[in-house]
């Protein structure tokens, strides 16, 4: 075989690894929108963690070019599994995984119905949390940037944060509430500047991802509007730089750390044995209370 | 020979693929510090070049385990191309790549005597406006904060800075010199704190790329100083944070999109023609002036 193969030109050591073990040594990550912090900072834990195990990365980014890359990769076995952080129902690299029985899990985003492990936090615990927050804090105006709702995050968060407010008697007036269509600093500015400008603008925003969040907190200093002083902004996920002083954010910290950790973990043991019974696991997360918001600190930290 | 790959169970797909056209269609690109926004920019504008001229795209980290999985892929034929854009004389893949003659281009960093396309912006260029602009500007006590040197951004950034400073009769006073090891906001942001403490601290401070000024800037803050009206900062390379309202950093446009562009058009060229002549591109700079420096604008720009 190996002299048919060497004929056609094709390639000896991939071919002889394969032969030998039946397994590559190399994990695919597939994230999207990489300019979002959040997918560098999990990528760079996923690939320190799967160094350790002995482990190869590939990254693919599905926004440019990179889903088919993954799915020939997939289709292939040219990796021994595949980790996913911003999976959707849409995601033909997920179904195709799924269809190619590879193993594979989702961290961060989930979605329902689909047989394979999963990690997540609590996104709905982490929202009624700041809605709660908001409220005990005489909040008024309260105000949401939202983003597409077929990410599984997203979703929750909205979905919890307005559920806790109606449980209280409160509501989000249809002028305080902004769906942007692609999450980023740029389209939490356009959506905050936008708010700001209203006859009775809001007192409170919760923005569902520290990005958007950054990007509002940017739209009131160009305005001169005062955070905390006359407007509270929250963000979600403790991104490194919701820490930092020219921002200070409130926000909710999820673990990247323990998720990613968990996600190869499953992935490992998933390669050693297809037949076991898929998990979703929920991690808990942290409310972290900084200065763009003020008052009555459930508890503050540092990151 | 497909009865034999079957029955001694390989991959029938990309070996049909293979031997039907020679080439993967996939193209790797090489990062490394993911979470320095300068790669997630420019990884954002390779893949969607790549996409645009139908290749896919893989994307190793060399900091996190994928400096094999690069080498295993080049060796092996599984990628058409390979993109760096951290490269340096100690890159393991680099030289497997030149060794087995894969079509090769650096982009961002180049190497010098390397037997391949590069292409680079003037650094050197760069550095020698802003350490004039500094001058023309009456700055008394200039300082620098810098990286490691065996990245060629940085220790052109540096070299021109220095000379362009000596020409004149400047000099950097060595309690004003701080060398970091990793390029982060934190390391900037501990420089910039020490040089703060000092008893007669700089008036002027140039970062020799913009994370580093990130956290110089938020040293800043912490402490109270005034920036611009008590100190002067400059960065280099102009990702999107520095147009932000949180920094208005002043700082070297690097024309990442036009680098990426030339870079895949030269890489492209190459795998049809490995016998050309091998060309380093040093595209021009932009000098970008906003908030964190002050008086004689040579030129204003938005991002």
């Amino acid at each position: 075989v190996l002299q048919v193969l060497a004929q056609s030109n094709y390639r000896p050591n991939a071919m002889a690894r394969a032969m030998r073990t039946n397994r590559t040594g190399t994990i695919g990550v597939i994230v999207a929108r990489i300019t979002n912090p959040v997918y560098p900072e999990l990528l760079e834990i996923l690939g320190r963690k799967l160094a350790l195990t002995g482990h190869r990365t590939v990254v693919w980014d599905s926004e440019t070019g990179g889903e088919d890359a993954a799915i020939d990769a997939i289709v292939e076995g040219l990796v021994d599994g595949v980790v996913f952080t911003t999976a959707t129902r849409n995601s033909g690299a997920l179904r195709r995984a799924i269809e190619c029985a590879a193993p594979v899990v989702l961290v961060n985003r989930t979605v329902d119905d689909v047989p394979c492990d999963q990690v997540t936090t609590d996104n709905a615990g982490g929202a009624a949390q700041i809605a709660a927050y908001l409220m005990t804090n005489q909040r008024q105006r309260i105000g949401l940037i939202s983003g597409p709702l077929h990410a599984s995050t997203i979703r929750d968060r909205e979905r919890s944060f307005r559920d806790t407010l109606k449980a209280s008697g409160h509501k989000i007036a249809p002028e305080l509430y902004h769906q942007v269509e692609n999450i980023s600093y740029k389209s939490g500015n356009a959506a905050m500047l936008r708010l700001l400008e209203l006859a009775d603008p809001p007192d409170a925003v919760f923005c569902a991802n520290d990005v958007l969040a950054l990007g509002a907190l940017d739209a009131a200093r160009r305005l001169g509007v005062r955070v905390p002083e006359d407007l509270w902004i929250a963000g979600y996920d403790d991104i490194e730089m919701a820490s930092w002083d020219a921002f200070s954010l409130t926000t909710v910290r999820q673990p990247f750390t323990d998720m990613a950790h968990l996600a190869i973990d499953l992935l490992l043991a998933r390669i050693g044995n297809m037949a076991s019974e898929h998990k979703t696991y929920c991690l808990p997360s942290d409310f972290v209370i900084r200065g763009s918001t003020a008052r009555t600190p459930v508890r503050r930290q540092a990151r």
